[in-house]
């Protein structure tokens, strides 16, 4: 299956999970974008063989960048890194996947628990978008007559479903979550932000949510392998335009209510 | 003006602005609640001179009680001390009101901005509300009986037009504050949380934008005198019901959406 992708792409926390598969099924396109970078925040871990692996089979394609969202300084570091690398210094697509959830009712959430999924959740995807948001604008200015789309230049937020203030009372009981809801709600207000200041730039932002996903996240109870959420994601990240901007889409493009 | 409100009553942030407007108007209302405790960070400092004058004047109905929002301990400590006063143990109405802004522009926003804003207006609320929760319950299971009110047992978390991520493209050129819509779209998600958990409880959880209101926060810009918003809120608070649980809704009662 063509990804439909091109260009210069970011995929944050891919050595596992959704962030790998999105690799995986980018780089094994018969059309690939030009590079993929691959971020992992241990790339010497455990946690990140199957990246490595993978990155090994495409070395052409696939640059694995050591990335901790969750750290300034990690995030501005990489930003010079891939910067150096970047084709024409642009970057066409960023995509903040890195996420974690934590047990939590209120009865388990402080401060703590609060804040630290907060920080990757939320203020990681600001971050990251806030480093790398030069090499967007000039992907974007590089093709300034192109209408919005991910081919340009565009930065898409995983969020969840579970992210919607709407929709809590239909699933609250089944999830409580208190951090994880209260981060992803968050990075949906950072996403329509993010999409209002960066249109007069030709950057398009939307928020997607992948699914209730098999990965280390998702737990065995869910009904949805990462293979057939990316491959509906890729097809959505392919068809969005000016009209998606700052707005949260499942995996097969139906509108979410924030 | 009768506040309509009655029993027992916390107001968190209540030295200067909104939250000091809230109490004196309860306390100076011709049929006042029993007991108003009045949260203050730092009783002993110059921000708190109004309200300590105010407490004067009303030495049996005014409380000031020491509450950092932003402190585990200080809300810990705090709930232990309004506890040992509370009348029969039970708090009818609890306001979280204490709230910060930064200048939130995507280049003055970093990680530390976006963590201290959060944790004030988005953790505060959760965890004064979860200290609070058993005398909350308390007051819930006393009155069993009645329908769901202010009344009755009740969280009201203070929030803002700016929380609306629906909105914000009406409202972002004017206003890009990252932090603090960040925070606010996030204490929305807290509301609804709270609404559905302690629904069964019989406790009451509504979210309120208090208009853009004169205030060292509002700017002498504003248009609302605190007078104004807080006479408004008070109405509201005094007509909020089940239907209620889980929205926010303006200082005239009308509903904004998320
Ligand atoms: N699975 C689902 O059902 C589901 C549903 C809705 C939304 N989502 C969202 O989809 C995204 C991916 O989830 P997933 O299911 O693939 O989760 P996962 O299997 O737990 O993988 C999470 C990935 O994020 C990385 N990560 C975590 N914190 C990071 C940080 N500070 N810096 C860099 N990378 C970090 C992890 O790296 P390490 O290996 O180093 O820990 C890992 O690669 C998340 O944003 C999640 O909230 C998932
Ligand atoms: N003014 C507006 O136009 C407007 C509009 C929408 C929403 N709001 C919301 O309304 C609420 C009150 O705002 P305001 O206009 O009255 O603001 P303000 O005039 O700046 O007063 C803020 C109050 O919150 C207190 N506070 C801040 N951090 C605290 C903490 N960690 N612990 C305890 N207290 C703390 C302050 O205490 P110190 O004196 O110690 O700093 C002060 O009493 C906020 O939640 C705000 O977001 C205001």
């Amino acid at each position: 299956m063509a990804s439909g992708m091109c260009g210069s792409i970011l995929v944050t926390g891919s050595n596992r999970g959704i962030g790998l598969e999105l690799v995986r099924q980018m780089a094994e396109s018969p059309s690939p974008p030009s590079q993929i970078f691959a971020g992992c925040r241990n790339p010497d871990g455990p946690n990140a063989k199957d990246l490595k692996e993978l990155a090994q089979r495409h070395q052409k394609l696939i640059t694995i960048v050591c990335l901790d969202t969750s750290s300034e300084s990690s995030v501005r570091e990489a930003a010079k890194q891939v910067g150096s690398r970047l084709n024409n210094g642009a970057l066409n697509l960023l995509i903040n996947n890195a996420g974690i959830n934590v047990p939590g009712t209120l009865s388990e959430s402080g401060q703590k628990e609060m804040v630290d999924v907060f920080v990757t959740n939320t203020v990681g995807p600001m971050l990251v978008s806030k480093e790398f948001l030069p090499y967007l604008k000039k992907a974007a200015a590089q093709l300034g007559s192109q209408e919005m789309s991910c081919r340009k230049s565009a930065v898409i937020n995983i969020s969840t479903l579970l992210s919607s203030i709407e929709k809590c009372h239909t699933n609250f009981a089944f999830a409580p979550m208190y951090p994880y809801r209260v981060s992803k709600a968050a990075v949906n207000m950072l996403t329509r932000c993010l999409a209002e200041d960066l249109k007069s730039d030709g950057i398009l932002v939307t928020a997607i949510h992948p699914g209730w996903v098999q990965t280390d996240m998702g737990g065995s109870q869910a009904p949805l392998p990462a293979e057939d959420s990316v491959k509906g994601m890729l097809k959505v990240f392919a068809n969005l335009t000016e009209k998606d901007a700052g707005n949260l889409l499942d995996w097969e493009g139906n509108p979410i209510p924030w």
